[in-house]
């Protein structure tokens, strides 16, 4: 990659990253080379990822920890991840459009993201968007995603730091028990704390905590109303106790490790597939006769599939 | 398969159907064949998913819907997905310990998935469990998932009629919108309707479909207090209904057909990755040697992966 996209980066010129952006986003054909340039100046930002359910209050939350990390001068770029039904396409920004990036301040970038702009995968778009901001010198980089998908998890194994948001209204134990969300977190926060249900709700985590306590990190619970920034520094600093964590353990090289290993084998996936429906080009055939019998005179589709590989 | 496994299958002997389960979860090494040769079997069963944030009352719904539906002489079998975080793999079942398969009804069985019992994933394995249900003769089987992310999606493509299950309290509509929750949905059902906000979330949806009215089939919205039962003969006739729509209009060929493309790409996927890997012993030293290196050091990832395809 030229020095001086580089240098445009470094800038923090919000034209060469958007144009980036498109670039890994639509996967274009210079894509790879594109993403392999920028390799070697990653790894300095700091990733945070947000979740929890709609309505605990993630963008509150997210807004009010940029203030104090904007306080403390460090720059970030904010990746929203806006799951959207593959069936419309469809994404909505909603009340995040007061964020868009004319707030005159270079050192913050927004960005949200939606199934229909990633053409190879969201989490797989967003972890590229997330290296753009990387080499662009961001000192954080904060994700935030709504629900416990696949999606989800898949962006959040690629983080530092966990914070899963809850509200007292979030159901009872065992229902946030079977959404997945309470065993990916390094750090809970439960907002709206000023609400009835707050205490119960710290006292379940808690309980859960102690039964599940098998790392050397033991999760933190944080209360916040985030509306009225209470908590908010609470949870800054809790952000940098667990970054300590992570250096202190070593724990971080092996997450880069993990990181690599699986980010080249995402890529020799894709490839095998990409190749193999390429170069057979009577694969579609074979499959469009299959179709015209009726269903239940069909191949099983595990046999079609064993037929079609040997084609 | 000998007839009398099939035979044992359709008479609902819960040790044969269990079997049959645990094999498929466990990808044990005749799965491939055991799901190909129940295929001529399947495509009579009723497929629907009910799905929704924690707390809307999914369950509730479920259980009341199973009452209706075993009154008109349904079976009726449920694959409750218990998504589970990767990182300890665990799943909590909770409130569903009543609906174990003792209730004596053999029309009746209750299978609850999580990501631990899913070696092949977790909506794979689930689509595979709905294809043994099927082939035992169940008129109607129900999923029931949690949350919004891919999984959810994928189990909900699988599916002929989506319900959407939310409360007054699951937040706002661009709350609920931005949760990808509000475009896949064939019914809507407002749970919990006797509390304050029904007529609001009523307003606001019905406004969202108005503005997207793009498809044949205009999702409907339904009020329940699914506790009381209230409604639920409604949600019955209105699935009946979206089922006759489907019958009608011939879309179920398409969504037959979708569904088989979609099963063999799968399964080729899957052979490409694992013959790759299993055949090339040099692989892992290479990679074992770049991650010796400085990150900054080392090979992009992309770059690393043609290295090794190469190999």
């Amino acid at each position: 990659m030229p020095t001086e996209i580089i240098q445009k980066l470094r800038d923090k010129n919000t034209r060469a990253i958007s144009k980036l952006i498109s670039v890994v986003e639509n996967e274009e054909n210079n894509f790879h080379d594109v993403i392999s340039n920028l390799y070697p100046h990653i790894g300095s930002a700091y990733r945070i990822g947000i979740t929890g359910p709609p309505g605990a209050g993630k963008s509150t939350i997210t807004d009010k920890l940029i203030e104090v990390f904007r306080k403390k001068k460090k720059s970030v770029a904010i990746i929203a991840i806006d799951p959207s039904s593959p069936f419309t396409g469809g994404s909505i920004l909603g009340d995040r459009i007061r964020f868009v990036n004319d707030l005159r301040d270079p050192n913050l970038f927004f960005r949200s993201m939606s199934t229909r702009g990633a053409q190879g995968g969201l989490s797989k778009s967003a972890k590229h968007v997330a290296d753009i901001f990387d080499a662009s010198g961001f000192d954080i980089i904060i994700f935030e995603t709504v629900g416990v998908g696949q999606v989800e998890i898949d962006v959040i194994e690629a983080v530092d730091t966990v914070i899963v948001t809850l509200v007292p209204e979030s159901g009872d134990d065992i229902q946030m028990m079977k959404s997945g969300l309470i065993e990916i977190a390094d750090l809970y926060v439960i907002n709206k704390s000023d609400r009835d249900g707050a205490d119960n709700l710290y006292a379940s985590l808690n309980k859960f905590l102690q039964f599940n306590k098998d790392n050397e990190w033991t999760p933190k619970i944080l209360k916040t109303v985030a509306l009225n920034g209470l908590g908010i520094k609470e949870l800054h600093d809790n952000i940098l106790m667990h970054k300590d964590f992570l250096n202190r353990e070593d724990i971080s090289i092996k997450k880069n490790n993990d990181r690599y290993i699986k980010s080249v084998k995402s890529f020799i996936t894709d490839k095998l597939n990409k190749d193999f429906w390429s170069t057979k080009t009577n694969i579609k055939n074979t499959l469009d006769l299959e179709l015209k019998l009726d269903s239940k005179k069909r191949m099983p589709p595990f046999k079609m599939a064993a037929k079609i590989l040997e084609l």
